[in-house]
């Protein structure tokens, strides 16, 4: 089966990025895309220590974690500005990007580009920009070191063995 | 040394609360309140579970659980809606109140009437509305079931011993 | 219903202590019985933490921690000289005696006088020696610090309230 | 620099082993060597815990787990028989080995041919028998996972990238 390349990121606002990041400007390394909301409890006790876990093994040069703050209820208690704050008392400090709402529903954007089932979601996509792993809810450290390391040794492009 | 009679909670609005909770008409029973804010990790992680803890296992006719949404930082990340959707997250279920906003800055009128350090704080207050425990920070569950069952025993109004 | 007097203990050898400890001269204290067996996961990393927990909390003068090595399987794995180890490696410092082994079975004989039913088992004692909480299996920390600073607080030796 | 061909494993007695497992025989698959004792807290909460996991993330086919009990001090308090039960309590089902004891000092003869600094230590060999890892204390699962994903991933016994 032919892997999925990753739909482009659409972000209304961005944090702790100088520059707004892009997968297709990622092109070239691997990308751990941690879809989160902020009052969603197994994100704030699960998935973004993982997240911060990941960033802080390997190089920011071989493996890129981004934040995606896919607010899909309680819009009106998730702003940017309360995610902002969350930010701040948190500690995060890998880039984070509110996904865009929609006009027409609840499911932000890049949400829907995904078919995210809800948060958190972890998306691995490989150096050339497919998407090789998706799971929804907890997912084991020691599973998510072993698949990263796996998409890192990738150099060429091509899947080890 | 006498203990000082817990101030009334200045609060301007209630959640999970049918009619508006006061320590007036609290007296009679121990109450153990909980001072915190929801981008507050300490509180998330330690302060509110804790609070749980107790409402769970001492009878609401002897303890009542009141948390307190102390907001000194942040404010417009924290305002009433997010509260509410956090309260609904986290499966809150004792009666929580906002801290009234002071006009004159950052610390709520509650807070600078206990003289709050931060949070997560926890007071306990006996039968008799004296403050009898005043914390600030991380507090240990077997130290915290015992002096709440002490207070408890206190059936008379009276310290036992 | 009456309170049951606690049988004396019958053990072998003690461990962290200068003069055997018995019952009868511990009255006047609450005494916090703790079975255990040192190959037990249950008691590693619940009933045996909760015990040093409690040694830490409450004063010698009021509260006395026994552990009891009550051995009812694998005798041959755990004998004196390996819970001597076991002592040393995890920092025990109560006083922790081995139940008497029975010359008739695998149960020793305060196992069998107090029936406790496997480990980890905790046994409140008050200060007139009567057994008041016999429990088998992980107990939450707080009800265990709710219960002792209430049977501590019984100065007098009869219940309070 | 040259990895180190790991010395063979001189065990004195198995168990949850047919046959004998030795190094020679598991050439061509990743082995993850997992020194501890018995009575050793940090083996017992942190490195007994993940040579479990690895166990279950990573196909035998290509990753054997391999325990080894590398006594060093309290030698008659974690005799083979003291293991024995031990393993069962904590339903340890990969192999683990006796370290053999040496003739002239508390030291074992495999933790002397390895230079382990106490445990519990981790050995990562890869599949040409060669140590690629050698870490003594607690070790994060994420990179675990990590290291031992890209040793697997070394099909044709070269290193990728």
């Amino acid at each position: 089966m032919e892997d999925i390349v990753a739909p482009e990121l659409d972000v209304a606002q961005w944090f702790n990025a100088e520059a707004p990041p892009s997968l297709a400007a990622l092109r070239g390394r691997v990308v751990a895309l941690h879809a989160f909301q902020m009052l969603c409890p197994g994100c704030v006790q699960g998935g973004l220590p993982q997240a911060r876990k990941i960033a802080a093994l390997f190089p920011p040069a071989e493996v890129a974690v981004i934040g995606l703050h896919t607010v899909f209820e309680h819009h009106e208690a998730m702003t940017p500005v309360s995610l902002a704050a969350f930010i701040h008392e948190y500690r995060l400090t890998f880039p984070i990007g509110v996904d865009r709402p929609s006009d027409g529903g609840p499911i932000p954007r890049t949400m829907e580009a995904y078919g995210f089932r809800g948060t958190p979601s972890l998306v691995l996509i490989d150096r050339r920009g497919r998407i090789r792993r998706h799971s929804f809810g907890a997912e084991d450290d020691m599973r998510v070191g072993a698949e990263i390391a796996l998409l890192v040794a990738e150099k060429d492009g091509a899947a080890a063995g």
